[in-house]
């Protein structure tokens, strides 16, 4: 799934991926009012409106993108009618050759990941048959429990040629908290960088590992001696736009090859129209996933531009 | 919550919570085979045969309990079936009227956390109304991404009454590969651990704050350092049974009033039937949970032993 990925990166020439995290405040009165419509202001209307709201974006933008990143905790929030919804997006995405970044953070002891990484990643038998359920292309891990909850995730992704992104040095204002504490006179998220860079060793794709790491956007000093401690590891870059990140900011991410990271932008994309610079072209919340297209182009630009001129 | 919780341990006089972690591999063959029956080797089946098991080990076992924690990935890799069969196991066990602690393990940047503090043990806004949706009364929640990651669930647990356990020392062994390492000469759930206190400290139920922690049952002297570090939190103790924890080794996650602490089993009752001891009482698959309530009847004997010898 590595190779597929680059494979997308190089043909779409944008090494970015949509983070499709609805939240009910983003999505269009006209979308809402209909799934309520149908289903009342209920989980299932929520639910619909998450939907309607999705399958617009992916339909504007999907030609333009190598993948999507859904956040489940958006879903999740709504119960199991939203969780369905995160189903319905994922296997939407896949019927449009998207590569699907599962953002689920997961992570436990070794036979609890193990059934994570069978429900995201993996098949789960049942009696003689078995069954692909969420069935994402990457998911998004939490190292905090060391190797024992991250090798079933690695298993699972040899077996069935996925991937994973492992939390390094996350976007949020805290996320230097624990993970900037200084051991043996180096940071924590250089420690479980060299971790990330092991586990991926013998795991490889073409070019790079099935192992990935996530990297903020918002830090990217660090992003640059990351990039050297896991240089045949792909950087999953969250924080661009919204969070504060920009296209110069990212270049360090990169390796030479102008591959290595991929750059999320959620609300940046997904409530593009809600921002003045698209409503001056005209697009109005009716037309909202014009503006989703518009920013995708903006932000593919930027980062191109930042890019070439390194 | 934390105030109920403490309620029903002295109630049934047993600091015990019940895991409920369903493999497949663990379901008596004429439950799963009805199940199949009914719905195929389907998730759904899956699902059924889950529920029909978990019912019948609460029916069994819920007089004798507070609590159960149920992990939600043995749910999640059936997909949307299974996150189903989750919510009704969750729904019944209020039914019960046990307190139910959702070992979901989740944290990510601030308003992900927030959907996900929402999800499980707050309420949702659609439209002008709003539901609770997977409503556990406790989550337990990872700490990597620092204070903005965990805020969200405190501001959830104030506004509720509901609380978390935050993951500081986990029972797998490969939890000190990160959790271990010194930071100024102390390891890093120490510093954790100070936090927890410190996020704990203004939400506090009677005597113990709604901010706990997860400290596994396989590292007893680190609890003993822990239980003083944080003496406001009820430590959650996972590891006990398979995973190798005794009674014994679990004095010290108690405080001097008895409190402070409640064990968690899973496999040791939910499978009890496989073991040998409780075959020789006579139990075979069919009566499979009657093995429980003995199992469960054992463990707070071995707990209370502990504690009385101390």
């Amino acid at each position: 799934m590595i190779n597929k990925l680059i494979t997308k990166i190089q043909k779409t020439n944008a090494p970015i991926v949509v983070g499709l995290d609805p939240m009910l405040s983003y999505i269009p009165e006209h979308i809402q009012k209909a799934a309520f419509e149908e289903f009342g202001e209920t989980p299932a209307g929520a639910a619909e409106a998450i939907w309607q709201y999705n399958k617009a974006i992916v339909d504007a933008t999907y030609d333009l993108i190598p993948a999507v990143k859904p956040q489940i905790a958006m879903y999740e929030q709504f119960g199991v009618e939203g969780v369905k919804a995160f189903q319905k997006t994922v296997d939407y995405c896949h019927e449009k050759d998207l590569v699907v970044i599962g953002d689920v953070k997961r992570g436990d002891i070794g036979s609890t990941s193990a059934a994570y990484a069978t429900g995201h990643l993996g098949k789960v038998a049942i009696g003689s048959k078995s069954y692909s359920t969420f069935s994402e292309d990457f998911a998004t891990v939490n190292p905090y429990l060391g190797s024992d909850g991250i090798k079933p995730f690695v298993d699972v992704c040899k077996e069935e040629k996925k991937g994973i992104f492992i939390l390094v040095k996350t976007s949020n204002p805290s996320s230097g908290e624990f993970q900037d504490q200084l051991i043996d006179g180096r940071p924590l998220y250089e420690h479980i960088a060299e971790k990330v860079a092991e586990w991926g060793s013998d795991c490889m794709g073409d070019s790079y590992s099935y192992v990935g790491a996530v990297v903020g956007a918002t830090y990217p000093k660090q992003g640059e001696v990351l990039r050297k401690l896991m240089p045949k590891s792909f950087i999953l870059v969250p924080g661009y736009g919204a969070q504060g990140g920009k296209g110069a900011d990212l270049v360090h991410f990169f390796n030479e090859d102008g591959l290595g990271a991929i750059v999320n932008s959620s609300r940046g994309i997904i409530a593009a129209y809600k921002q003045d610079k698209y409503k001056e072209m005209g697009i109005t919340e009716m037309n909202f996933a014009d503006a989703s297209r518009a920013a995708v182009e903006d932000m593919i630009a930027d980062i191109k531009g930042a890019l070439e001129s390194r």
